[in-house]
């Protein structure tokens, strides 16, 4: 199947768009246009229009996107419309955290599994999941079709946990620990490092305080 | 002060280079050529440089940089050099993984509150400090000389704290919260929305598979 080749910084603004419809829709909002929406999320029209025609354009009618029909295609195009399996490597608070977080479900993301090597929190309960022990981290992945695992574990030992991850089928890491993964490109990553987050942040802060003694 | 503007997409790639260098720096490694730091980060060794140039160039020499002092420089350049007092609001899983994390101390970052609604988690203990209630945000960020707020409670609510904590003094928001902040652009927002970052692999996941079938 031909899939036309679309940019990571039109992707990665996908769930914003997506965010915001759903908002819409829940608000029972029927119709926008692209100058409303533009407004809303303080980004211009015409970007909006650049990165929906990426997909064929979603029908703008003069009288604007019809809200519904727009958030379900972004939703299919994110691929939100398949269920997709996860576990999460790592049971300390960030785990768990993610574990608890009841909206990935409604996005099709199923939680099935927890692993962690600190044998006092094997057993331990994240919404009806008992934390399993390392040594079964392999066999499950295998034999319960998990597509995506979560790394919440220190960077010690997040390279060789996710080579194991990799070599036993998974398809994707949603990667917190911090340090950059080095896997075969048909295991999608996406890392979130915190820290990083939290330096940029720093600098605008300092750029801001020499800008405006 | 004259300060060269930036683009945030090179701002954004800093605190890479600060971590990579980071753990040269612990390994013992003295200098390193652009090359080699590239074949380490894959990145080109021509992003590297154009890069590095926006502060200068930090003084390559034909031999390479000096590992210790351009992670110091860019550390000086990222606002790592000077201290920032956080607090976090929120007190729940994600409130409490980012409060026990102790590599923002080493950054200068310093955990002096916590806070939450929830009258069972008011006096709960997470490194040493206790959660307050709500009630006493205002007056703490305005009397304890608070930098930044790590927002990690749910979006309902979220943008009336954020204009609290903007109304009392605070410098920037690191918000977790599933909802984007519209505040004054004195205020620094750096915003993780995880669900984003999730999508955004679903995505990749679902291009990859229809590309692979």
């Amino acid at each position: 199947m031909e899939v036309k080749e679309i940019s990571q910084a039109v992707i990665g603004r996908l769930p914003r768009y997506f965010r915001y419809l759903g908002e819409l829709k829940d608000e029972g909002v029927e119709r926008i246009s692209s100058q409303e929406l533009s407004e809303l999320m303080k980004v211009t029209a015409s970007q909006i229009r650049q990165d929906f025609n990426n997909f064929g354009g979603f029908g703008q009618q003069g009288y604007g996107y019809n809200v519904e029909f727009l958030y379900n295609e972004i939703g299919k195009i994110l691929g939100l419309d398949k269920k997709h399996n996860f576990i999460i490597v790592g049971a300390g608070n960030l785990g768990r955290a993610l574990g608890n977080y009841m909206n990935f479900e409604r996005r099709g993301f199923i939680f099935r599994g927890m692993f962690d090597r600190n044998p006092e929190l094997i057993g331990n309960d994240v919404r009806g999941i008992k934390v399993m022990p390392m040594e079964e981290l392999e066999s499950f992945v295998r034999e319960n079709d998990i597509d995506i695992a979560v790394l919440t574990i220190p960077k010690t030992g997040a390279v060789e946990v996710a080579d194991k991850l990799a070599q036993n089928g998974i398809r994707a890491i949603w990667n917190f620990a911090h340090v950059d993964l080095n896997l075969p490109k048909e295991i999608q990553v996406e890392n979130v490092h915190l820290s990083d987050s939290l330096m940029k942040l720093s600098y605008n802060i300092n750029r801001y305080m020499q800008e405006n003694p």
